[in-house]
């Protein structure tokens, strides 16, 4: 499906999306359209990238059969309406939306938005997944501004649920009404942000959780177990703030940590850049590989006595 | 019950509870105390806060057996158990422990506790619930240094299960292991912290959860509502920041993000606190007077199709 696609015609319009980038955000970016009937192109530059890609979808869709979310026909349907291709032109011409996940650098973004331009019918909306950046900083790059804003998930997407639409100063209206639709329509909550701000919603509050709990223990207040302990006791929440870090990657924690530190000379935010860095130091990555604040794959906060101490 | 008391003996010699201090904190410390079928003196020197405790301990029971979670006669024997008094004396001489939640001045709670060291035995345990102020700041006072630690409770006790025991250089040993049993034995998770620090460890954390909230509301990035759909969507739970905000209510939140303000010269504090302050200054000062940043009994948060937007 690829029909002339109007502002009025809404979200139903979109039959066909083009995610680029197919690292761990992008694939599954892809398979969430695929659960909800949409038609995806995953493209990546890298034909390893894409043959794992692949191979983890089959695998996430695979379990949720297996976990019952799913019929194993809808499973493999799902799976199966990813196609993932290293043809730009060909993928692009099809495209009603795009989802950008390349890496968070302002100039390669511009580069790869100005070329889908190239390849995109007019009708074909952009958009980024940046974690980071602001949708301005790149806007003029794609050479349609108006149909340009950022839509960023949370992973994963099927239980996290939540997308950030943020629009920068030139995003026409009816673009964000567009992706507030299509955000409900693949099983999304849509948050559109009134103006501008590196962080989002959830990433700015989460980050905060985060660097408190970092604190604590940095400066030998709690204990890793205990600060959990403490949050999932009176949240009533399965994971604590440590748990999640896990689950996000030390590095990644340890480079937005170490970045604010030099950025904002913070002390406090070097000590916890530094408690992290130990950690990465003695080859704890996070669940990623199996070590991070906790050990996996039956870390200590999953068992049915950690409340109790 | 109260038995010559040793280190040794642990929490089930601690048969009888003195909470100093009827207000929202120390009624519901002593109600929880009951529940778990000790015996409890609740004093205060204002008659008018005895009473009005004393009603709030039987209408609390009586819904703890409208739910379900107690029998009527359960409900009614720990009610029961809570004996309301203005004689100081006579409920200090039988005291095994004492929890105190008098006002936030450590010159007021070192005079309390020294007048306590002249009224209790000598076994009995000295706690505090100060939620801001360090033990340290008035153990000498107390005349029992060795004996006395922060025992800090969350509220309400029966659903935020956790308590901080935060010892101060000269607090016992024994006596940290005996606010550890004790905790449990009256349904807590108890957190030891490794040295003192205001804030504990559960409210240093959702201390900058709330202002990273406030912050997004207050630069305008997100209105409250979304701000909280964010949240609850991925953490899955059933209150986000602005609703445990109205909880906690809006005087308090507004004294703390106030003084901090003026006491970092944080600007962006200073936005927070003038966030706040724009909400008491229209007469919506929290879930306690129905208004706050949702309007009550039945917020928007609570519906059913909130997270739908």
């Amino acid at each position: 499906m690829n029909t002339e696609w109007t502002a009025d015609a809404g979200a139903d319009a979109i039959g066909r999306v083009l995610v680029v980038g197919a690292g761990t955000m992008g694939r599954q970016i892809a398979l969430q359209c695929a659960l909800y009937g949409l038609d995806v192109d995953l493209y990546d530059t890298a034909p390893d990238a894409l043959a794992a890609a692949h191979n983890e979808i089959n695998i996430l869709a695979a379990s949720f059969a297996r976990h019952g979310r799913l019929s194993p026909a809808e499973a493999t349907a799902a799976a199966a309406r990813v196609a993932p291709t290293s043809d730009l032109p060909a993928a692009a011409a099809r495209a009603d939306l795009v989802s950008e996940s390349v890496p968070e650098d302002p100039a390669l973004k511009g580069r790869v938005f100005a070329q889908l331009n190239e390849l995109c019918p007019p009708h074909t909306v952009f958009t980024t997944n940046s974690s980071t950046l602001l949708p301005s900083m790149f806007a003029a790059a794609t050479g349609r501004p108006a149909r340009f804003a950022a839509l960023h998930f949370h992973l994963p997407p099927w239980d996290a649920n939540v997308v950030d639409i943020m629009a920068h100063s030139d995003t026409a209206p009816a673009v964000v009404e567009l992706l507030v639709a299509f955000a409900r329509r693949i099983g999304q909550i849509p948050i559109v942000t009134q103006r501008e701000s590196s962080g989002y919603v959830f990433n700015a509050m989460l980050s905060a959780l985060n660097g408190a709990a970092l604190k604590l223990a940095a400066e030998g207040i709690a204990d890793v177990t205990d600060i959990d302990r403490a949050w999932m006791g009176i949240m009533k929440t399965p994971i604590g703030p440590f748990g999640i870090m896990d689950m996000i990657g030390l590095e990644t924690i340890w480079t937005i940590t170490d970045f604010w530190a030099n950025a904002l000379g913070d002390r406090g935010l070097r000590a916890n850049a530094d408690f992290v860095r130990g950690y990465l130091d003695r080859g704890r990555h996070g669940r990623k590989n199996g070590h991070g604040f906790y050990d996996y794959p039956h870390p200590a906060f999953a068992a049915d006595d950690f409340l109790e101490g």
